[in-house]
């Protein structure tokens, strides 16, 4: 298969950025540097939040900015396109039809991963802003497996390991952690989604090993949609 | 201070260059993604291989490609180049004069770094390539501290550390780094320089405190210069 080169349009957030490119190289199956994607970065810390446009807590609309990112990094040699922000993806449609490059879609990969892995009950965890579009639940329904949603209380933890942990530089809190999985397994799920970045790192640093992680499940489809071979 | 694009030219190697993406992150005082450094990173797995190059082994010439990589970070508007690759380092006038933009000298930084923590005996580390071209020698030897190179056995285990165990995407071998530990103790050095990208994920993997890491020394400046502030 033909070598493509990968073009991350990234700063949303930055860790996250920096956490996908480092799994795509460790996926990646590779003896020397030479044998690793060929790939662009954008960390662009410009991008407006997306969760606080999406609520209309604000109006700085980040689309034209990400938009703008497809096309610098087309310019600059990328084929294949992906962002790291499952947030972002409310905004697919408008993104994809911003560039003539193919943008990998990750909640789509995401939940055809877990139909993939049998699941029938999914947790969803996400920003309020990705839950609040309702995207995974949606790319999950259509595939027929039933979704659940944390309540307020426990949406508020997941807002707390994402902002005040993860996206202000400080480690995952565990007991936070303890808290979300209690409400999901008590709601009967069979597999969990960690669709925002920022729950991959969590993944990472509390060694969490039940639960699929949309990041590492993008990493994965991209080496391979860049005619590579993962390991 | 006014806030800079950074740009790196990476994929020398390709996971350090996450690396680095990584410690300019974590060591960038942030609150939210829009504190962090605005960042292109070229991750080009098609440069060639620098130590076979610079001993002779590859007529294959990194440079032209090294400096085309500055071009395109450029257009896509970095107004500060790093290159997190210390044997790139000695085509350093070449890669600085191939472009209009400011490159940060990862070795001279490094050599002051270690001349302020008040090394008077440095053992230098990193790939046959780097050690050869004296790059770190003559920096260090500059600024009056006197230079410890390994002898050809300890030196084959520094490079099986880089290639067959990171550089092949394995986990450092915490003997080798022993031995290499060991030999520069007796040889009287009261700092040791990690000189390749590549031991800075010896460093991270093995918890190794006892060292001045080139990778992170290049991030901490780089954050500075584009206007940001250290951790």
């Amino acid at each position: 298969m033909e070598k493509k080169t990968l073009g991350i349009m990234g700063g949303v957030g930055p860790l996250a950025t920096m956490f996908i490119g480092e799994m795509i190289v460790r996926q990646t199956v590779a003896e020397k540097d030479q044998d690793h994607v060929n790939t662009i970065i954008t960390n662009n810390t410009n991008i407006p939040d997306r969760t606080a446009f999406i609520l209309g807590e604000s109006d700085e609309n980040p689309i034209p900015v990400i938009v703008s990112d497809a096309k610098r990094l087309q310019k600059a040699g990328a084929e294949v396109l992906i962002i790291p922000c499952n947030t972002a993806h409310s905004f697919y449609d408008e993104i994809q039809n911003g560039t003539e490059l193919p943008v990998i879609n990750m909640i789509q990969e995401t939940a055809i991963h877990a139909k993939e892995k049998k699941a029938k009950r999914v947790g969803i965890l996400g920003t309020t802003g990705t839950i609040s579009t309702g995207i995974y639940q949606s790319a999950c329904e259509q595939l027929d497996m039933e979704v659940v949603i944390p309540d307020e209380k426990i949406q508020a933890v997941v807002m707390s390991l994402i902002y005040d942990d993860i996206k202000a530089g400080n480690p995952a809190d565990s007991e936070k952690w303890n808290m979300i999985q209690k409400a999901m397994d008590e709601a009967g799920c069979d597999e969990i989604i960690l669709g925002c970045t920022e729950l991959s790192i969590v993944r990472q640093e509390l060694g969490l090993t039940n639960c699929i992680d949309s990041l590492l499940v993008l990493a994965e489809v991209a080496i391979l949609k860049c005619g590579y071979k993962v390991k």
